[in-house]
């Protein structure tokens, strides 16, 4: 067993004054070495068993060999997988009730966004134009969620409850209650049928550059709006923005609904900021709420503590 | 017992071609006369037994004093009671699946474009700026429904659903699972806890001119905006829009979201199209599918003839 306050280091790339902020009531008795504090930097990082990790330093693993245990700051773990000297230890996700609500919300709006068309009605709005378009009823839209964690299964649920006709598609077949749910063999199906395709996949090997000009082809074009739309809130580098920009063009996709990007902070020129019909956010669909991650890290601590196995632990191979 | 194909005489101001369309499978064995179609305008409805309408033209009744029922084409029948020479039959409103899905669509997407300050991000986009708002939680404001008839009760779970804190107010008071509910002495009571007010009332002699700033003022100031956002989907007589003009330059209300006014359409040069954070759909929320309307219709026409009573029927001295 590890000393019972064993020292805690936290390296997350996050707004400097909320971490220090949460971090005044966490982690009580325990020693707390918090990177993002200059005052911090030269500290001796030897002795720490627990890392809380987000696009940390990149001197985290050699400064710091004996952790016990990697906590990533967020839902994805690609930004741990690649860091330099990753020890070969428990890495251990954030899944929490308030990420998963407001990665919801976020979805449940970009879809309530292009099924009841603000951008067009916006734009009247400014003409101080009166006029009722035709309207088509959530259910005449299939969505199809492509990711079925936890994030995945909520929004589905919740697009359902709103009316959508929802699918879902994972890696591995998932069974979720009253959704029909497709596996790798069946991607070309769930395509062909989807009218929004919601992105909230993890950054892998697979996934990388998925989102390219050909699975947009493969898409549904029978929808009321006779092109489908693109919402994507996993990852960026499963997105080929130079595809999503031409087919918005185009007429290939109907319109886009963007919070992560290959490059960020995304390029204020970027076309994606202002294509009719394409929303951009900031990678802000779902904040890591950073008094719940500490919470959630305490708690995964005194399990492994008391002797119970980690929860959330991540997948190495399948990198998620 | 009337007739088993008593004519029925169809007087709507909707969009004439789609009226025309649904007609043709609509009424099966049943004379109908549409009043919207100039080739049947001089036809004579002294035999219609049913009436269909929505801001019908004025000699309706005058011109079919037979009636045995009057049908509102939509859910709400203020329109119908202010018809010169209502007759004192049975007045049936419109409650269809379809139109309530769309209603909530409409109510959920107001909610969390205000939740998660869409319009702010539109305009960073616009500059192409990439910057973070601090984001409250769904949970974080609490939604206060005013009218709980079919629409309200929908809306107001699906809003819970999304994770809002709901509550919900009604003249009588009406409980619903797990929502807490206020009537007419706890208006002040529900109104200081609102942070985001749903309009989802009829027009009556007590709701017109109730959205006034003597109202808004009695709202919550306490929720993560700052001051409270007003959304209004029920009817435009409801709401004294100078009030609302002059409460959204002052911050006095933080947002608006509205579908429906005093006067429609709306004036083109209204402030309202184009003050910050004030939305403006043109009574577009929850259009009456016709369809479904007509087969609603023959529906209840069929319960009367078997000598059963109608569903749906209006309250003449509530006014709704």
């Amino acid at each position: 067993m590890p000393p019972k306050a064993a020292p805690v280091v936290i390296d997350l790339k996050f707004n400097p004054d909320e971490v220090k902020a949460a971090l005044a009531d966490a982690f009580p008795g325990r020693d707390v070495v918090n990177r993002a504090d200059p005052a911090q930097a030269g500290r001796d990082l030897a002795q720490a068993r627990y890392a809380v990790v987000w696009k940390s330093q990149p001197d985290l693993f050699a400064r710091a060999p004996n952790l016990a245990a990697v906590f990533s700051g967020g839902a994805g773990v690609d930004h741990v997988l690649t860091l330099p000297g990753l020890p070969d230890v428990p890495l251990v996700r954030f899944v929490d009730p308030t990420l998963t609500t407001r990665m919801s919300e976020w979805v449940a709006l970009q879809c309530l966004l292009h099924l009841r068309q603000h951008g067009r009605y916006a734009e009247q709005a400014q003409r101080g134009a009166w006029a009722e378009l035709p309207q088509p009823e959530a259910r005449d839209l299939t969505v199809g969620v492509m990711g079925l964690g936890v994030l995945g299964q909520d929004a589905a649920r919740k697009l359902q409850t709103l009316g959508f006709t929802v699918t879902g598609w994972s890696r591995r077949k998932k069974t979720l209650n009253g959704i029909e749910t497709y596996d790798e063999s069946g991607l070309d199906a769930f395509l062909a049928r989807t009218d929004i395709l919601v992105g909230l996949l993890p950054l892998t090997a697979e996934t990388r550059g998925l989102y390219d000009a050909t699975l947009f082809a493969k898409l549904s074009r029978k929808g009321p709006f006779g092109a489908p739309v693109f919402i994507n809130a996993g990852r960026g580098g499963s997105q080929v923005e130079a595809d999503i920009i031409a087919a918005l063009r185009s007429g290939g996709l109907h319109g886009a609904s963007l919070d992560v990007f290959s490059t960020e902070p995304l390029e204020a020129d970027s076309p994606l900021w202002t294509l009719p019909n394409c929303i951009v956010t900031p990678h802000a669909a779902a904040a890591s709420d950073v008094k719940a991650l500490f919470r959630q890290v305490e708690a995964q601590i005194e399990r492994h503590e008391a002797g119970l196995p980690f929860e959330h632990l991540v997948d190495r191979t399948a990198g998620y």
